[in-house]
């Protein structure tokens, strides 16, 4: 296996090096079996997955040191195992281990590091599976303060197919954000590889296990026969007025469609004039619209933004697709189940006076439509091993389908009455 | 009008009778093809379909103009049709037809027949086969009036038997509230015959065919060919503390459990104290809700009594059931969508503080239950030819699905914003 | 425990007896002296109270305690406090005490007592003023178990006469409910008795003080000078078609109408029809409503099943009635608030199917009405020092107006946002 | 009287001209006198109006013909009126009258006309009373079409005090959104002229008269004695992280802070993280609210955005401020009715995540607040002849209070039953 170039710091006893994603074999591609539940698979490997890629929730000292105790026991348990980070994870943590960890190339990520280009070995020379990655120096906690909340590190298109390509086994540390995220590195991927996520304190609708399971989860996870949901993603495409596709703005054309976990809407932003839209299921018209927007969401979203807007929660077992009115004019347009299996098109009408709305998928601005043009969603399909957020069931709510029955009382506070406070 | 028992009119063109359900030829079962959707299928007779029973809205007289129109027709071009008619109707519009009507024998029925039971052939003696319904004098309007409207020919299990053995055919002349009403004749069965639906002036949800294009539909009905879909049922049980199934007052257990169209709720009624409710799914705890009642809807029924409740419509092609309170003491407690293949139960806390809790089925008093005591519903399964309501598609919203999504906007006023008029 | 009727206890230190309120001399009425806010008033006394009537929330042994201690404290601080009680309280609780209680001669009350009626003297015999209550064995709490909790001790229009024309000062110990109930003794008079209260662990919307407090409380409220928000009730009252009023079945005309301090509504109960409503403001039509009910409330009562039913929150000082439909038919049909000095009429239809819609006052059962019958409510005039229910203003978020704003947060669990739980 | 210059067009019957409004005498200011409903008054004049604003809704033929014939009206029988428009009114209206019109001068008014600023008389060299203002040709709607109806024609605080001081009576000839933009004339102004609207065609909640009645109705306005409802309105102002005033982009602070008269709300616009806002109510901490935003509204807002955001309708005569939400994160967070007398604070949280959060006044954009910064909002004093938006009442519903409660059943379909259609 391919083991890299390794760098001694001189009177260290710690072997910290950061290696880049390339220098790692290619992924195995795990199989699932169905169950009797259609939305539950059985996990197998054809050989123990090696390539364990690791998203923490950013800035929270406990989840730090949980990553570090994560990365030794795998690398203690199963040896062969390679740890991959983030860019600005990889570097703040390497350190404090003793074997290298894998990271994008710096060409492969927006984060803007704080060297300049030309000191960077843009094309690696030795041998182009070990590039090597100079450690970097971390800004320290007290020059980021808030703002370095808001920063995100933006992934081109190769980053996401080097994780893609590389990643056999997907663990997430945080809560329900910290999926997401870790989602959306694999949003214009046909195959994500299985999800292990541990809630960490804060739990919410999607963590399956909790921290204190690590070593079990882990062992499930490896040894194949884990059960898992492979949660709908949402397609989106904008097209224009003639029914062309439109590229948009973050866009992975090169490996797919971009995908959403969560939902994707259209909303007014600052404009002064409300959203004036046309929605079509399967090409066949069933309302003008007229409000500040208007949320088409999975299961998986239902307990996201379409609740706050007032859509009805959805189990991720129900192969459906929610379409919630912002705010809308009407106080008749109630929130809408739709099956999976149908093109929602959400056209801005020739009425509509402001110039453009927004698109966003899963939160984040992907762009924006004029009068004419559309945004078509539909569900994509689970075909084979392809499709959907494979996530292992965990602890959390019990084994099988329905820890999400488990925690919802406690997520939604159904048992919270109004007027009572001891 | 009412002229008394006789059979053969002398000198009379009208051939004008009432005869005996138990008299015609048992039904021919239609067969039911999968298509891709997993809702919709092919009808399939293997003999053209005759017996044809003819539920009509109540007190309407361009309805009941329509039923003799239609009876007539289908005599007319299916000539070995025999038509079923409920009581009252059978009765009333009988003397207008030149052939006999069928209905049920007054021992199977619950209307107050205004004459003695002594005086009724309980056995038909001449003839098995041919029992003759003698002609009852009907009250007339000026009598009935406003009240007429609450009385609803309650039906026995015999009832209940002899439609399900004899029906081949169901055609509905009315809105949602007539086919559910026609519906709920066939409650206790497993095997609904094909509904044929036509919205008379007032468009429901449910309806598929407008009464101009009746020709064309009873033609595609006989034929076969067509385009059903199955509407899924709910079946519901009570249950006491120990587990044991306990009879409610409307059951069928001879031929089968009580199934809902719309929904199946409990609510406090009379009582001054808000009902406490254990809500499991699948027999693991979601939580307790303190509430004036609770909703389990079918996806038919999520444009019916949830909708008023703040429950989401969904889709008749969303295999879910709807779990929907109704004035929820918990501000949190939003409406579910839940997998169509889990069992939902409700349980009367011993918490709670009134004496009995009301359940209704379809929007009908159906029983109580006390404290301990529990409602369970799940899904009727749809199996081979068995379960479902199988309702044929219609023009109104084009012939595949989505006559729903066509008529939707229409029918829920998503297009009229508050604060304008003409 | 209850040894039966008997006076003086020889070699005994304790005091026990149960006295009969018109022993009592009559009250002594306070005035309200306007501040700059429309609803805040201060309290005068011109000589300080002495008949102090505590209501306590039941079957809770704390507040038992509590009770016993208050009790105690007046008596010691202000010896010519005279403790009034209900009759269930008076006879449970007052051989605790070495002073004597009062409470409702059993003819007042419809307390089911465990002797016969002609065992009673009616017509006290020795001193008018000091009529003497026989002690009463009282049910063990092993007999009556969770059925207790449904016994209301109802009160006959003597009764509230008599509670009207003695009490001084009110002082509950409990929650909303038992601020609820102690104004319901008092929801035919005119002039009620300001009002302490205490929560008594249960926080509630209308709760001002905290026990810990009630040395303090006590204090203020006899020496007056204290703030008083005077809360707004309803009027009620049955009209036939012909406009002439209709008695309830709980009504005191003697002394005036009935008042609500939440709200009133009327509800389909049982039936399986939805009310069909004309709705009338000062006798203009508003629209036809077609609903499981309709809620009529104050802003005291918003937050209570109004906001159950969709309802906004009103602040107490916002002069208003809020209509709040309970699940309408109508999608557009939002709650509306409207101005206090307005008449509502919800009238029967004659197109409803139900036979009688039931009316509730305060959540207890007050009768039905029939079609063409209307209830008409109207915000009670608060008119120099008669109307409303004057609340002593607490420390419980602030001694002016607006515990109400400091309280809600908690109240409501605003800050407790769905999918975050640590 | 100023008569102003005037232009004779030879070989033309139509006296046609253009004036400038500082030609026309100071307006008179009417006297409001008290009813026995505190929110209508009876409007008198001490000498009958002559400067007539009229304001219409844009781009529909038929307002245009009503007004030309309601400008005729108004001078063929009140001789000495001026009539008023505003600049792009005035100059496409115009030649069809044969007597002048006034309007704002060209440098008091944001409209881009179509000529160079050089050629235009900046300073008036023979009359500073008498400015004339030249004729414009105007784009032809073949030009305009669809991007026309958004320009809105931004007034400076120069232009809003010229009307201020000449305007005795405002008119408006079209639906809610004329009387909003009409009263934005005014939004800097203490004492809003009585208003006089017309709702033409289109039914909204404040028209108050029919066209077919405008003869009637003018003469009321001019004799006095008519019944006023004078409309709340809410005041704005933002502060900075110590309390001090920041100015808005778009207020007049010579003449007084901005008036709104439906409602102000911040909103989070494009940002992808939820508005984080801490709610006071006169300085008392109410909660912290993660949404989209929040509106604050006047009874007269609680039909527009409001409403379709969830807020209850609050007649106008309800002095309060509704608090409500927009998609918040808490399902628990319900709208607020809260008193008129109170200032609602909306402060952004430090722990907001998003740079600024978008602030509107009755839909317009107004400028943002960063974290910190706070938005103050209070209702508009009404003391005296100053304050509030005197409409008068009109025939719709009746002249006294309550044209709303007759209105509303119609503009808002409360009798609209979903899924019925004849």
């Amino acid at each position: 296996m391919g083991l890299g170039r390794r760098r001694w710091i001189s009177g260290s006893s710690v072997y910290n090096d950061v290696l880049s994603i390339p220098n790692l074999e290619d992924r195995i591609r795990p199989t699932f079996t169905k169950t009797a539940n259609s939305k539950l698979s059985i996990l197998t490997w054809p050989t123990p997955p090696r390539n364990v890629l690791i998203v923490k929730k950013r800035h929270v000292p406990v989840v730090r040191g949980a990553l570090v105790s994560l990365a030794r026991h795998l690398k203690g348990n199963y040896p062969s195992t390679n740890i991959i980070l983030e860019p600005s994870t990889a570097h703040s943590v390497h350190h404090e281990l003793d074997f290298p960890v894998y990271t994008l190339p710096p060409s492969e990520s927006n984060t803007p590091f704080p060297y300049t280009q030309s000191t960077y070995p843009r094309t690696p020379q030795l041998n182009p599976r070990q590039t090597h990655i100079p450690q970097i120096p971390q800004p320290s906690t007290s020059e980021t303060g808030d703002k370095a909340i808001n920063v995100v590190e933006e992934l081109g298109p190769g980053g996401e197919r080097l994780y893609h390509d590389k990643t056999d086994l997907l663990i997430t540390l945080g809560g329900d954000g910290t999926i997401l995220h870790a989602a959306s590195l694999f949003s214009a991927c046909r195959m994500v590889p299985p999800v292990l996520s541990f809630a960490m304190g804060t739990l919410g609708f999607l963590g399956e296990w909790k921290w204190e399971e690590h070593a079990e989860a882990v062992g499930e996870a490896f040894a194949g026969g884990a059960m898992v949901l492979r949660r709908e993603r949402l397609k989106v495409g904008v097209y224009d007025d003639d029914g062309k596709r439109v590229t948009g703005e973050w866009e992975f054309e090169s490996i797919g469609d971009a995908h959403a976990m969560n939902e994707v809407n259209i909303h007014r932003g600052k404009s002064p004039h409300l959203a004036i839209v046309e929605v079509f299921v399967d090409g066949r018209f069933l309302t003008e619209a007229v409000a500040d927007g208007m949320i088409i969401a999975t299961p998986t979203g239902s307990t996201a933004y379409s609740l706050s807007s007032g859509g009805s929660i959805v189990h991720p077992s129900v192969s459906s697709l929610l379409l919630t009115p912002i705010c809308p004019r009407s106080l008749s347009f109630r929130p809408l189940v739709l099956p999976a299996d149908c093109v929602l098109t959400l056209k801005l009408s020739a009425k509509n006076r402001a110039g453009k709305v927004e698109v966003s998928v899963d939160g984040r601005h992907w762009g924006g439509i004029g009068r004419g043009e559309e945004v078509r969603v539909w569900a994509e399909k689970i075909d084979g091993d392809k499709g959907g957020i494979p996530c292992l069931k965990g602890r959390i709510g019990g084994r099988e389908d329905d820890g999400w029955v488990g925690g919802l009382n406690g997520l939604l506070k159904f048992n919270y009455p109004f007027g009572e406070e001891e």
